[in-house]
């Protein structure tokens, strides 16, 4: 329900004006709404909650809703409003042709809010409100993975130290210490003695051999892919040395921070079934290797249990609402450039209950279809055993422009003239690139409807060649939308078709079977996705396959790191580029999430802040308490 | 409400077993019971809520309850049972004397809790409930911090490598660039012309001299305060070399994380007074000097307004619970080695309107009276306006015996059979301590009662002893309390005994005046509270204070940043040493926080991980969500 809306045109109306200016419903309302039992909610103020996985063991034999997956086309620096068209199409699909519906979308990261990039709760009037608790601190789901993960890291360096300054049997004696005269293995502890073969409960039993395998990890610091984060842009942090205070006698090595959100951790929560899945997947997450190769995890390091205490409440899906009151499931944020970039399979299992089965499930798929929707379907889908019903393809004139060949789209510059002028040309052109992910979203088997969302500066003729290039090239229906000026109105013509589309067949399929060697995954995942003749691995990547073939970890799913603004690996390659070489640099894994990612390049994982952050023009009244200034 | 209480002896269950054994009220019943509108309550789960600063407006006609600070002797490393007889005192007083009360707490680390120390919820059946809950998250306001605090520390690199590689001409295009033609400073931009006497507010009218300095901050390197932060204990982070990325054109340098409770932003929260004041404070924090010697604040960053919107949620107080559903404030918990160690100066204010003029708060100093007391009056109380009516000074058979010679007590290690057995001489000498620190509460004219915490090994007759020293010395009245083993029950007696206190004639006055000269306020604090018979600046601390002095600095008041283990300088000078010449190392400021804090020896301000830290004991059952192992 909107208060009084701004009178100016839409287009000069910062987001959190028009956030700001619409009084959300209290959020318990909502969650009665979709049927959620008061148990089941905790809330954290009037706009927020918490909804307990017992709402996915109570609705278990409900039949689940149609499963619909929001990506887009390889887009320009500015994004081309996946987010706005996710919670455009669950405000036509609710709020206007009353279905029953979620949004799941992923929490964004803070870093980028104070940085450049500012938010991502969407745009205009389709926003996730208040978007200033969407856009900071939640419910805190980011700060208890920032915690988790750094205290792997902090175990990862003070063990090593504790085991270059100690015996074994000194080691030993604090491992398993003497308390009122009794000695006593933890349950951690024990699991790392069956690990290692030993069958043994009493700690007077062990072999001096079994006590050294048993307080050795012996980690090769070269091996350490174990890496500290922040959710704040800090560039300094990108290469450093630590333990440099005297109190490390000395014993200090290369490191870095990464962003928070790409924190295995994360990716992890993302991918949990469960509590219990979640915390195996938190225990068996690989942080270096044993000086004999061995791999050696968090469950290792004795810090499994803590870590699963730290993501306790951070598992439950966090609810939210849209502008016009429909509801939303904000969890989980993997960071697309070297995880998934998908939000939780909790959230969108939850939701899929709730809505029931005539009911519509909106999930946001990162970056463009050759990454996002990729991931998607091998990796989540995979872990999910759900099964998609409709590909959103989100479409902008101005990026299949720049596809076409039109200059360089750079955030802060004005646009060229291109994109402000009808060019039918260039479009057309352009359309390649769509084509191409229409084709990349078909082999999976699934209905795509292609969402044509509208710029002022568009003309007719422009908006009609695309919905004409979409359907030759497959689509089951392509849709112009308005939703950013027009809120869900905006999108109605695209939920009917994804209506429509949901009763069409759908076949899907995953592109590769887990079981092929790791270069057959990734070879196919470059030719019939990015249209590469094929893959070279670097002397790097070919060690890791060689490594985590022999570790056992050859049968994960991959997770391609690669730049999203080309469907190749070079960012300046537009359109739908063929016949190029996919170099792989090196090969990492996360075997607790649970996929083995191939580095195409060089992926930044820790952004800086530019000369003017957006944090100059946020502020508060420190009387209302308002927060000014977010876009 | 307790349900069915493990039946074992007392000191063998484990804190948590006891906490859990217990079904806390729903947190909104306890909002209502103490009086607070549904509107000035943001629930956080069943347990948590946090307290609109709007109650404090609405009551501010309402008188204020009476003031009780808890503090204690010097302690043994082990700690006194500070907490416990805080949370004890107010069962007491609630539960068994209905009285209306509050209990203001501050909120542990994370790192110890998974470090050595374990948490920090009191003990035994005088705990805070539930105390995972307030042992880990709460509602983030630590993560808030970390947040807040890194992205001053980003703003500064940044910031100083953006200067290093632009001219002036370009960074004043980046500053304050032209969109859509038009240029224009942002609000904090005007503030930083104004404090260098520009008085202009047209982009186009600086001249060249004005732009450079305008856009140059000049930091110092050398002289950076600022650090970053991690609630983790990470003792390779203690000294680190950043920028070591090719990214960052080799401009690298030594650097630190502390641990996230010694922020100054954390000082800041706990001596705010409203979301005006936090804002103030926020903006005037000085992270270095430029190469012209002046101070470069976070406003001058333009960072203020951002780090307000992250600490909007942080200045409300969290209302928790004991386990016998007395009321309780957590709410901060500044770092004691260098800052106040106090809680919020926020939650006692609304506490005390809360109680009404019959009713009791009871704040917790943190440490012993030398340290947290004195910082508690000649900081908190300076600060908050406030006057307080009573001390409560914790003290235990078993530190006594240590200040009278008694061998070493140490964390982990079995204590020594002095301990165990009857020994009234250890004791008798002991009570040196005791008495300086009653001495020390007379001086700010407040009435002093003894809390003697007793242990199972304590006899009567060293139980009596104490009692009878520390009314010899001048306590109001000296009372022995076993509420830890009997809850609010074992404390009625102190109750009892404050209560009386609280009428007797409170003569409150502060030991300095802030207009005196640095040296002279920490003369006076050296020899007055600590027995010192003079003070000695080394060369690093009386260049700081002519710097601070010529800042503008001078008249703060001031946080020693001394041992809580001793009197003196010197942990192992046990009792009430005197005649040692105190010396002050270097002298830091937090000038947003508000006070100069000298340091006397080298303070740790980041702990590290022994070789078996807590988490091996921590778990989480998938099952039921429930922790173990938390203490």
């Amino acid at each position: 329900e909107l208060k009084k809306l701004p009178t100016l045109p839409q287009f000069l109306v910062a987001d959190i004006e028009i956030s700001q200016s619409c009084i959300p419903k209290p959020i318990d309302q909502v969650a009665r709404e979709v049927g959620l039992l008061p148990d089941e909610v905790e809330l954290y103020g009037q706009t927020k909650a918490k909804v307990h996985l017992s709402a996915l063991k109570r609705l278990k034999n409900q039949p689940d809703g149609k499963y619909v997956v929001v990506t887009g086309i390889t887009p320009t620096p500015l994004g081309e409003g996946k987010s706005t068209t996710t919670v455009g199409l669950v405000q036509a699909l609710g709020a206007h042709l009353h279905q029953n519906v979620f949004a799941c979308v992923r929490q964004p990261s803070q870093g980028p809010t104070f940085g450049i990039k500012g938010g991502a709760a969407g745009g205009g009037y389709c926003q996730i409100t208040p978007m200033e608790e969407f856009n900071l601190h939640l419910t805190g789901d980011i700060h208890a993975i920032t915690a988790a993960n750094n205290l792997v890291a902090a175990a990862v360096d003070a063990r090593i130290f504790h085991e270059l300054t100690q015996t074994d049997q000194a080691l030993y004696n604090r491992l398993v210490p003497s308390v009122s005269g009794v000695r006593k293995f933890s349950d951690i502890q024990i699991r790392r003695l069956q690990k290692l073969g030993i069958n043994k409960t009493d700690p007077m039993a062990l072999t001096k051999e079994e006590v050294n395998l048993f307080v050795r990890l012996d980690i090769d610091p070269g091996t350490i892919t174990w890496q500290r984060v922040l959710d704040t842009n800090d560039r300094f942090l990108r290469k450093i040395t630590i333990g440099q205070s005297p109190t490390e006698k000395g014993f200090s090595r290369m490191a870095q921070f990464d962003i928070t959100v790409s924190s295995e951790i994360m990716a992890v929560l993302a991918l949990s079934d469960g509590l219990d899945d979640m915390k195996k997947r938190l225990g068996r997450m690989v942080v270096a290797s044993s000086k004999r190769g061995e791999p050696v995890t968090t469950d290792d390091l004795g810090v499994t249990g803590a870590l699963a205490v730290l993501m306790r409440d951070a598992v439950k899906p966090n609810l939210m609402q849209t502008l016009e009151g429909t509801p939303v499931f904000v969890h989980a944020g993997p960071f697309a450039n070297i995880a998934h970039g998908n939000s939780s399979v909790l959230a969108d299992k939850i939701a899929l209950k709730l809505v029931g089965k005539e009911g519509f499930v909106v999930t946001e798929a990162g970056f463009g279809a050759d990454i996002g929707m990729e991931k998607f379907f091998n990796i989540k889908c995979r872990y999910s055993g759900l099964r998609p019903h409709v590909v959103v393809l989100v479409a902008t004139v101005r990026a299949l422009k720049m596809h076409g060949g039109g200059p360089a789209v750079t955030a802060g510059v004005p646009l060229p003239k291109e994109y402000m002028e009808e060019n039918l040309q260039l479009l057309a052109r352009g359309c390649s690139n769509l084509n191409k992910q229409i084709q990349n979203a078909r082999m999976f088997g699934v209905p795509v409807v292609v969402a044509v969302n509208a710029f002022k500066t568009d003309t007719k003729a422009e908006l009609a060649l695309v919905v004409q290039m979409a359907k030759e090239a497959g689509a089951f229906d392509a849709v112009e939308c308005t939703h950013w000026a027009e809120g869900g109105k905006g999108a109605v013509a695209l939920a009917q078709a994804v209506q429509r589309a949901s009763q069409a067949p759908s076949n899907f399929r995953f592109l590769y079977n887990v079981e092929l060697p790791v270069i057959d995954k990734i070879r196919l995942i470059a030719q019939q996705i990015y249209g590469a003749s094929d893959i070279e691995l670097l002397p790097e990547a070919q060690e890791k396959v060689t490594l985590y073939t022999k570790q056992g970890f050859g049968n994960l799913p991959i997770c391609m790191a690669k730049t999203h603004l080309s469907l190749s690996h070079d960012p300046e390659q537009k359109g739908a580029p063929a016949g190029f070489i996919l170099p792989i640099r090196d090969i990492r894994a996360s075997v607790g999430a649970g996929f083995l990612y191939p580095l195409v390049g060089t992926m930044s994982t820790m952004p800086g802040l530019p000369t003017r952050p957006c944090f100059y023009d946020i502020d508060l009244d420190p009387v209302s308490g308002e927060v000014n200034g977010l876009f």
